[in-house]
Order: structure tokens, then sequence, then C-alpha cells
């Protein structure tokens, strides 16, 4: 009878050893996996806009009189996306003509991060375009040219309103970089890192980088006549 | 020797049949997730209009002329999921003038879908509109009201593009239901069931829904004069 108690034992710890081993595996791996997935929903319109130095600067925001929030609001979270950004920040949006997100882009693209703009061409010159702004400040010095923008050129409307980070992370929606869309609009923005879903935005992008290359579309118009 | 040959046997014996019986439970359960998880991208422009008739209807397409595609494009994948709603369908874009978009909504609104829209106020009477359409053609016999729609009102944009189908799909980019969005534009929609992004979305709609009451509205009007 003891044999068997042994027996019965000597199972039981066997099995509850191997089975605290599986599960601190799987903690561990599904701790990683928590920490890379990442989906969150943003809804404007803001109440008010969100202070662009508290929440892009290390220095914060030294206004005591500040007319922004401080509080975490949708452009907050935009604000953060962006400036984490570390390699690559591919936008592509039907209209820019927020300052306050293009001093961003001019921020990340001076730390060295290859900013990228697609933009509409019938968008480029309209009232607060901030097109024309970031092709020239972006060229800070000898050493780095200019953001470079490219648009569709067509009576079509090059209407996406995205932005892939490192490659890694997407922002989509309806919201395009404007004021009234912060604080007046309905609007909304998607944030996550699926790379399935990442990659076939990723590749749209490159796909309308080469296409709207101004190099492409003069030969496309030499080809013709 | 014996013994402790036949200890380990029964115990790896043991082991294996958890094994089995734990992987047979990890494998069924997966299957059932693997099924219910959907992430769908859709570019525009297509190259041509998908063929209503072909996509939605049990009989397909009987005209030999067709001159719409019968192959699958980013359009037919949209005809698709609006056509699979069994319960409901909350429609919230900035611009309805497709009219083969308005006929899915009023041919499931005639299977006896609950069809509920929003858009923008200023959008309601632009050339090729569909918003009358829907809320009078909607109207088919004594038991069934027309399509509810309903608007802003205000001089900003409600410019969300988006679906919930069923309170359980979302269907949500940069693309209007216009003619133009569909052969025209560089569009996209981004199709997922993640049921913490769907219920951010159906909450959002349900939100604008009550603000949007005309009943509401009129209250408001009221108590400020």
């Amino acid at each position: 009878m003891s044999k068997v108690v042994k027996y019965v034992a000597g199972t039981l710890i066997f099995g509850l050893f191997t089975e605290i081993v599986y599960q601190i595996y799987v903690r561990l791996n599904s701790k990683k996996e928590d920490k890379k997935c990442i989906t969150e929903v943003l809804f404007f319109p803001d109440l008010k806009v969100a202070c662009k130095a508290h929440f892009t600067s290390i220095e914060g925001c030294n206004n005591r009189h500040c007319r922004y929030t401080h509080s975490g609001n949708s452009l907050s979270r935009l604000y953060n996306y962006l400036t984490l950004s570390r390699k690559s920040l591919d936008v592509c949006v039907f209209v820019l003509s927020c300052a306050d997100l293009a001093d961003i882009l001019i921020l990340v693209h001076k730390r060295g991060v290859m900013v990228r703009i697609i933009t509409d061409n019938e968008q480029v010159n309209v009232q607060g375009s901030q097109i024309w702004r970031l092709r020239s400040e972006g060229k800070f010095s000898c050493l780095f040219s200019g953001i470079i923008v490219r648009t569709d050129n067509s009576s079509f409307f090059m209407h996406h309103k995205f932005v892939v980070i490192d490659n890694e992370i997407l922002i989509n929606g309806s919201f395009n970089w404007t004021r009234q869309a912060i604080t007046g609009n309905q609007e909304n923005l998607v944030v996550m890192n699926d790379p399935e879903i990442v990659q076939q935005f990723q590749t749209e992008f490159e796909n309308m980088w080469t296409e709207f290359d101004p190099r492409v579309t003069y030969m496309k118009t030499t080809e013709d006549t």
C-alpha cells in the first residue's frame, strides 16, 4: 500500500513541478506579448488644444499663463506617438494645415528621423497649408535636406489620413491634420501595431511614394507625348 | 531496477496522457478564436465598379452585357460585409451619395435589419445625396418606417466614416460613400472585430445618436431661449 502511495505522490510531485515550470514560461511569454500589443482609439473633438511644449519637450511648459491644456487628451496621445518615432515617420494625409503638428514633424526630422509626406496636390496651396514650411524649414543645415513631400497630381483626392511610425505602428482614421479636426469636428484615429495591417499600409505608402515621384511623373509625361 | 523502470514509465504515460488532453483542448479553443478574428484592409481606388447584383443577390447578375466587374475587389468586399448584417447596421459617414451603397442599406432594412445613419448636416442636400431617398424609400409598408437619419446641425463636420455591423464588426477609414471614392481617390477601410475597439465605436455612435436626436436639439434650443 505504501508503494502505491509513494508512486502516486511521486507522480503528483513530478506533475506539479513540470506544471509550475510551464506556467512560469507562459506568464513570462504573455507579458512580452502584452507589452507589444497596441490598440488605442482616439476620438475628437478635444475640448481644448493640448499644450505642445508640455507633452513633447523634456523641459515641459514654462508658461504660467499657458492657454493650452496640460491634461491628457486625444491630441496629446497623437503628440506622444509621433515624438516617440526613432527611425521613420511616413505621413499620408489629405490636408496638413495644423502648425503644431507640422512643428512635431520638423522636430523629429531634426532628430534624424526619416520623415516622408504624401498629400493631395490641391491641398498644398490652401490657406494655412504647412507643406511649403515643411519643405523649407526642415532644411536646417547643409547636412540635412528639407522634408520631402510628394503629391498625387490628379483631379482625384489622395484622401488617406494615416501615419506609419518606425514601420511598426499605424495611426489611421478620418482625422485630417487641421485645427478644426482637433477641436471642432467629430473624428477618429485608431492606433494599432498588428504587423499584418501595418505592413499593408507601409506597402501602400511605398507604392504611392514611387508613383508620385516627380521624376516618374515626368518620364510618364514625356513618354505620352 | 524493474520497479524504477515501472515508476518512470508510469509517470511518463501519465504525463503524456495529460499533455494530449491539454493539447486537444488548446487546439479546439484556438480554432474557435481563429474563426472569430477578422482583420482585413481594403484599399481604393478599384479599377472598376463591382457589380451589385453579382455580389449581393442569390440569383446573381443576369445581364450578359453587364458593364460592371464580377471579379472581387474592395467594393465587393464592402458589399459582402454590409449584406451579411443580421441585426443592426450603424452607419456614420460624412458624405453618402453613392446610389449602389444606398441600395444595400435599403435592401438590408427591408430584411428587418435595424439601419441607423448619422451624417453631416451640410452634406444632406449636396448633389447626388442619397439621404432623402433613404428616408423615403426605406418606408416600404405600413409596418416599417423609413431609415432614420440624424445629422450634427453644427458648422463643424461630422467627419467620421465608419460602420458597426451587428455590434460585432467595425469598418473604418478614410472612405466616404461616394462614387469618386470607389474608382477615383486613394482611400482605405480597415475591417476588424476586436471587441474592445468595436465597443468604443458603438458607444461613440450611441452618444452621437442621442446628441443629434432632433427632440434633444429642440429641448436644448428652447432651454437656451
